[in-house]
């Protein structure tokens, strides 16, 4: 427990009452990603991201951040990877992932910065971010002919919490998890941040070479947004499940995208905003055509 | 509605159940701030941030950013505000806000993008983090004595909810809102992002010259992060409230700065994390001393 939650005291206010007690936080840490290149003997490392994150799976959280940014599109061309840095005084964390790359990747950063967001069509919009996507090589997941049964989806919520310690002592942290159509949960993962938590997991498949993972679905346990989304697409995954609400854009990426998205996904019932071929109503009790 | 909210066609699935129907969604799209420096004629701006956000309260939101995140501190630094660039070709909206800034003001921009991460004393660790802060100039709130009392934090979620049109229609918006010590609203925002909800108060306020806002507290619909904690301190408000979880370094923080930091506030509990001294306990019905 001790890293990714902690012991505080409080006080409990119930109408006049109030009474001190301990409560469990949920940890949040600054998290340093740096690149440096393979071969570069004595170039600096160069920081490209700060994240307050949840410290656990820091190797996957950095490593799935650098492929869903598309930073790498593949294990292989990560050399090696360090958790370096003076330890954090309070936790004792070492607070850096350092990732050296293969000297083929090319490093453009400042390019890779922008590239989800426009495009040289309009500047900043909706449309021309959805468009940068095209441009840096995503395409429709419509080939992805997997479904999901309604009764699945419905149960995934209940099923993922009881793989939430954390959740389940701090009331405080975001869950991302990949399920297989028939249900089975394939890797859980928290963190105080969505994205990060999202991370993680597209982070533990790239370390399994299960990347794309064209077969499966991802659960989200907050809302859906842009940029869940685009790391769903990115990672080649055909369906993205919300408890939450989607954003309009997410709903435009997944309409053009032709991926399906899944909101409000609570208390046995959900929306489908797009590509709702993917669930299978069961039709009276099983199956599912 | 047009412009924050979204009518799609969806399909609501219900047990064996699936119906067509309409949603309205929160609008998402990609927000650019610019700076520029005020008589550098001819000077490209300078692109800062790219924020995915409601459209509304764009001019608040990016003057909001700039004050929390101690690029500028007085309203009077602002030269001009224009919005910019080409009209999105969905909804009509430019998606730039060019500010125009005193030319004294210093805008070292790389100092400033990780100046509240790290210090030199530990690198990327929370404390350092917390040090930051203060080595920007930030300092206790402990001479803020005001006190609220702990019958309208409880009342609060309720009261606010009842200003949030767009989470009433669309289930996906933050709010954030600063109240007086009797329950009074002073102003509401909301946003797809919760860092933009209580940028766009901050705007607001900056915009009205009441910052610091020392006899004020800041509610906000979701968790309470460094961040959060962060922009209520540099705008000077001594009290969060927030609806769901705290971080431990929103509770650390807090702690150090000696703000009131209220977690959980909801069905008419909370818990205080922080300076319970600004928490007014009535005895017997009403008063609060």
């Amino acid at each position: 427990m001790t890293g990714s939650s902690r012991i505080v005291a409080i006080s409990r206010v119930d109408g006049t009452q109030i009474n001190p007690t301990d409560d469990t936080v949920a940890v949040e840490e600054p998290l340093e990603i740096q690149l440096v290149s393979a071969g570069s003997q004595g170039a600096a490392a160069k920081s490209i991201s700060i994240t307050m994150r949840t410290p656990g799976d820091d190797v996957e959280l950095a490593l799935g951040f650098l492929y869903t940014e598309g930073i790498i599109d593949s294990h292989k061309q990560v050399v090696t990877v360090c958790q370096v840095g003076e330890p954090d005084p309070e936790t004792g964390l070492k607070n850096i992932v350092r990732v050296e790359i293969d000297a083929a990747v090319n490093l453009e950063l400042d390019r890779l910065q922008r590239h989800f967001y426009t495009t040289s069509s309009c500047g900043v919009c909706g449309k021309a971010s959805l468009e940068a996507l095209r441009v840096t090589g995503q395409t429709s997941l419509a080939d992805q002919k997997v479904k999901f049964s309604a009764q699945v989806l419905a149960g995934l919520p209940e099923r993922i919490r009881e793989q939430q310690p954390l959740f389940s002592t701090t009331g405080g942290l975001h869950a991302a998890a990949l399920f297989g159509p028939e249900g089975e949960i394939i890797v859980v993962r928290e963190d105080i941040g969505r994205h990060n938590a999202t991370d993680k997991v597209v982070g533990s498949l790239l370390g399994n070479d299960s990347l794309p993972a064209h077969g499966q679905g991802l659960f989200v346990s907050g809302r859906a947004s842009f940029e869940l989304m685009q790391k769903a697409l990115v990672a080649g995954i055909p369906l993205l499940a919300a408890v939450g609400a989607p954003s309009s854009l997410a709903v435009q990426m997944a309409i053009d995208f032709d991926m399906t998205l899944v909101g409000f996904l609570r208390n046995g019932k959900f929306n489908i905003y797009a590509s709702p071929e993917r669930v299978a109503i069961e039709s009276s009790g099983s199956g599912g055509q």
